[in-house]
């Protein structure tokens, strides 16, 4: 099945998920109009970005059974599928409440929910009923399977993770007082790590893992160790990218600079500037006007920002190629899970 | 142990969670002042209330195991405190948010917690943490035991009902568009069960069920089935009270009119109402004004409004008495947990 393919049946599957939402909905007697705001709610939060993250869980499943998306009994697929809608929920949770947070305006080319039509604040509770869908879904398709308890400890734990990492990014990255001195490396390594690496990289292959009964600490302590810092190396892309891309290239205008962001371009920055490159930062770092941005992205040229990215990267993508090859695959683990991951990493462009 | 050493009890156990929270966030490497807001959310959102819902799975837990407070062993204590606080945490998750999306200015005498001196629309993420925290701490202090895969599907079942009735009561009440066509007392039941029954009621004397291994499908349906109309019954004596009762009574100022509250008392108005009654509501109800809402008030009298309530009072509480005497104790379950819960709550006035 190619990748077009593979994305419209997972799309399918997430129908039939709104269907017993609904259902289930009904079930406890809930008002026509109650149901189908929830409806509008799913359907405008949670389909519409790439799906990565649900559809790496099918992947890691087909690579772990060694089998194809076709070759899958559909009770198996829609299991399977379900972990996946699991994880784009949990995103669509944190995305309708980041957006809140941040003011920002548009998402995946629409209106933010909390500014469309006739939502405001209303949106807080309807990001708690995305989460609140997961447990639903999960007791009605795994309470039989002996690993339902590990997924909801599994889900219970990245959920705390991530909300950590959002937690420490918006007490470091105050919009209202900007002060460079409360960046570094270490908090932006947290940072990104809790609030994007658990959830985007060690999530997907530790469920499709559980179902598959490879469940072990010394196999799920092996996948860790390695998504982890893919999945850091993944946001230190975007951070760099988010300023030295074109438009074109990422398909947005990156605003990390004027927004105070405490990306690893500007911690790199703060590593190697001078006293008077400091005072230009400190002048012109989290300023809305878009001299100041210029700048700020002069310095970074200056202190040759590109040339620690790329040394960066060779020496990740080095570092975690080692690892994979040496992963234990005795207990049925296998390298492609990871080396597949990485190949979809390193020098994306967008 | 009186009730006012109980509680002290209670209150002092609080402190031990937030010191496990803070070590488990510590042992993440999470920096100093992130961990230190965590502990201000939890100490300013948790503790303040009555704490009636936490402190009653301590009373029935006692109850169901014929001990006293005092007899229980300390970890006994520690475990059955903690999930009265995990109910306490589940309603600061619900409270911190109901407040931002009601615009609320006060809670238990302070300001609401997004008011707070630089907190603003941080607390989304803050109330995403209360709820964090409790399947944190139930995992470290019952993933050993037997139910507790129970614990985390009662949670997850009542936390989804919860939010399905704030939804319908955001949806009904709109204070941007008044339209008392959209209220019914078959919604204001859903909302009032839905939104509070299930946690204030049913929710603490589940759990101290489950960790007494009184369990089965009947008993659970047995207590079900007086708390949901107890807690029903006790949301309508709040709806009559925030228009009937003095502000000394209730110990503040009833504003269910003027915030066009899908309230008991304006549905059996609604009832009741002839068409020129009808036409004094349409025009009064949900107005900011006190003229208006004198004028609902005066109808309300009018319609004898408090004659009704005293005759649901007297019939709910004698069909409650009846169900009550005959619960089936052959398992270990006791009236005592339903008739303490009534005595409560009958006849109240605050």
């Amino acid at each position: 099945m190619d990748k077009a393919a593979a994305r419209q049946k997972f799309v399918a599957e997430f129908d039939n998920l709104v269907k017993e939402l609904q259902e289930i909905s009904a079930g406890y007697n809930m008002p026509k109009e109650a149901i189908e705001w929830f409806t509008k709610n799913l359907e405008y939060n949670t389909p519409g970005g790439k799906l990565n993250r649900g559809l790496s869980v099918i992947d890691t499943y087909c690579i772990l059974k060694n089998k194809t998306v076709e070759s899958l009994a559909a009770d198996e697929y829609k299991k399977v599928a379900l972990l996946g809608w699991a994880i784009e929920l949990l995103q669509a949770y944190f995305l309708v409440a980041d957006d809140m947070m941040d003011q920002s305006k548009t998402r995946r080319g629409q209106p933010c929910w909390y500014l469309a039509e006739g939502v405001g604040n209303i949106a807080i509770n309807d990001s708690f009923m995305l989460e609140g869908a997961i447990y639903i879904l999960l007791k009605k398709h795994f309470r039989q399977d002996l690993y339902y308890v590990d997924l909801l400890d599994l889900f219970h734990e990245v959920t705390f993770q991530t909300e950590l990492g959002q937690l420490l990014d918006l007490v470091t990255a105050d919009e209202e007082h900007v002060d460079l001195s409360k960046f570094s490396l270490e908090k932006h390594s947290f940072i990104v790590i809790f609030k994007t690496a658990y959830y985007s990289f060690y999530l997907p292959v530790a469920l499709a893992m559980y179902m598959c009964g490879i469940n072990s600490d010394e196999d799920l302590k092996q996948v860790k160790d390695v998504l982890i810092p893919l999945g850091e190396y993944f946001q230190i892309q975007d951070d760099y990218l988010d300023c030295f891309g074109t438009p074109e290239q990422i398909g947005k205008i990156g605003t990390d600079i004027k927004d105070n962001k405490c990306s690893w371009v500007v911690n790199q920055a703060l590593l190697k500037a001078n006293e008077s490159q400091r005072q230009v930062l400190d002048d012109n770092y989290g300023k809305k006007d878009d001299e100041s941005e210029q700048r700020v992205k002069d310095l970074f040229a200056e202190l040759q920002i590109p040339s620690i990215y790329e040394q960066y990267e060779e020496e990740v993508v080095a570092k975690l190629r080692a690892q994979i090859e040496k992963i234990d695959e005795s207990r049925g683990l296998k390298k492609e899970v990871l080396s597949s991951f990485l190949a979809k990493v390193y020098k994306r462009s967008k």
